[in-house]
């Protein structure tokens, strides 16, 4: 079990221009973290301002979510970077959202990278570590993906002086190994309720999963991803909150 | 007279991916203070951060030249905002500098509009206003023209705590009442080196230029504005920095 | 009275990436022309496919609706462009949804320009020759709004060999000189379902609306453009169009 | 031997706004086939109708050059897209370009797909048929790699109604199973002008190239394509041009 209650951290900010998408009006009075959006996949500076600005109503610490420069492809698609360009986009995001945080008199808590850039920091090195390089002039910490082997990472990170934190998610199903089952596959995403409030709940309680296999994987998560998409997602968030702050 | 001496100041950082525009590794070494753009209507992270590294070997300042989104028309045609957006993108793009500054470790000394944004900035009090609240946060001066009324804007920029830096244009011919030449009509722009040289020494040396009709005008002017696109104008550059630099 | 049946147009495919917009599959039946968006201010090119596609099932008539280069701002503000640059930028608009078009092997009908664009259009006579420059190539119609003045266009247009569409709005107030009451004042844009569905009948039956004034102002109008962003207004564009295939 | 005299394709309109690359009116005259871009890795509406001139004014023929959708990596990352969106991003850039044809009064001659897009085309052949696809719309050629087994591609293209291009590299090394050197290995591309020069002649006098291992290898080429950056490589193509013309 976590010493520290464990946190809900949420995508938000993610409208665009004329085009809105999520409900960050209901859902932020249930999250702990909200991950915003940059510009590069999502939001532009008129929708960061508003989304810090709600942040900071609900007194929910802001993350800057930094992504691939790709609108069109929600920063979904992996594109081909070398390790000094994603030191540069990340610190060109990051920068750009602690302005308007500093604008709203709110700090800048993390930084959590987006889609596929958030994919590739957990599967290349090189890419993990320009990232680390990045976000280390903020002296904030960086949130990645809770597996199997923390250490790993956080070897890694020290390095850059970087703090980490990690998260799980609660409606993805885990493998033996520690890994997310990958979208392609049946049953990598939970869409039940029940099964999703159940994994946050063990997440939180027992810092663990039960594993496509069958078996319970140790997971040591600071934080666990959730998402406010639907009326019915937005009520879930709601019970899992409520359940979490009764630990 | 000017008691501190003037400095030159240049629009760097221009270019865009793989499209190149400027001689920055030419100009740098003769400029004071480097006007960066910011990823708007022009450069991109990569081209910022070599430009930031650039400066900084040169000891030259660094000043955020934000401008609007327009890479196509080059932050030239202006794009109505409401004052609002216009503090945001502003936010944006000099925070998005100054963590790259942070990166490679040197200050963010000023901010600079840009194009079309900079000549809505002297048209419109509300723009003025809203790029003076978001430079504000950062806590360093605004670069805007040098007029015959420079305190009309002091009075207001002191509102939002901001100190202003005044540039004149060596190129361009004024009119009595301070303005420049619109570009619309003939002499707007000097082409002749001699005569370019003449006015940056004049505004160096006596804080005056010569209008269109003939009057000798004064501007407080702390600061030359010069370009450097082709060899020409680079020498030109350099022979003016000379001659400011025994004075 | 109009000899043709009038018709209904409708905004289409402003969807962008994973952003949506409207609601294309409950609007397309009952409306006869779909003014699809191209790129530049809405839509991608997948977007673009599926939005041909689903006017194709129900035999809607497909028309470009090409704005300005400009996501942010959905293409709603004017940017400076010279006439050759807005004949450009249509062609280009244009020319990519006609491949879609015939991709899906059905006809482009005729031309529609959105937002800023349509408006400067109306008001600059320089800008409405580009676009009739532009739209002369596809040998299809120009949808523009029906004035008190068509003829004055119909002039300009036929030099260009571009036979107009004149569209009138159900759900705009009319000023007595033909013109829309500015969005700016009270009263520009009806929101009674009743207003909209009577201004359409009227305008459907005896070619005229009342003005603010409450004068009666004759209109010719082919086409009434209808929108359908939420369920009520989708319920009111399926009234309009029974109403008047009963005529 | 080819039965038909080689010609000469060359990439143009590569400049986007104020950023100026290459020298196509110094080419133009040289050279048999103009590769367009289309405005998504390159160029804009404005650029695209100025080299659609400059072409028709030297009687070039005109070619698309369709490309991903990435103005700061110039089209030459890998984006991952599905064959559907391959096809629809082919169709709305070839489609522009035609209209921009159009408006010149001249024909649009074929397709050849740039950068990571041609390189993707050539290693997938879900991508090759996407692009087939899209291009049967215009019955015009598809320009592809001549590798050693061209019949593949011509089986696969003769499903889709649609002709096939082959070219060569003067400036690139071959491999002996016809491939080209990565340019990751040393002495993947030629920089001497007489390497260049020689390789060109050979490919148009004997259909065949001089791979890395010294073998000759048979290459059927209908066009080479040639490079024009600088002063140099502008007088290379003026003398390969020259020199094809005489046989």
């Amino acid at each position: 079990m976590n010493k520290q209650r464990v946190t809900l951290n949420c995508d938000m900010g993610e409208s665009f221009g004329n085009w809105k998408m999520g409900s960050d009006e209901l859902v932020m009075p249930w999250v702990d973290m909200a991950n915003i959006a940059c510009g590069f996949h999502a939001s532009d500076p008129s929708v960061m301002s508003k989304t810090v600005a709600l942040a900071k109503h609900y007194k929910v610490k802001i993350g800057a979510h930094p992504g691939y420069q790709d609108l069109v492809g929600f920063g979904r698609r992996s594109i081909p970077h070398t390790p000094a360009q994603i030191s540069e986009i990340v610190l060109y995001q990051v920068g750009a959202l602690k302005a308007v945080c500093q604008y709203h008199d709110v700090p800048l808590h993390y930084v959590k990278p987006h889609g596929a850039l958030y994919n590739d920091m957990m599967e290349s090195e090189a890419i993990f570590r320009a990232i680390c390089e990045a976000v280390s002039i903020f002296g904030i910490p960086l949130m990645i993906l809770a597996t199997s082997d923390n250490q790993r990472y956080l070897d890694i990170a020290d390095i850059y002086d970087v703090p980490l934190l990690f998260e799980a998610f609660a409606d993805r199903q885990y493998q033996e190994d520690g890994k997310l089952t990958p979208r392609s596959q049946a049953n990598a995403v939970y869409h039940q309720p029940e099964d999703i409030y159940n994994q946050a709940l063990q997440i939180a309680t027992y810092g663990s999963v039960n594993t496509a296999n069958g078996t319970r994987l140790s997971l040591e998560a600071d934080t666990i991803c959730v998402h406010g998409d639907n009326p019915e997602s937005i009520t879930l968030v709601q019970r899992i909150s409520q359940a979490i702050a009764k630990m």
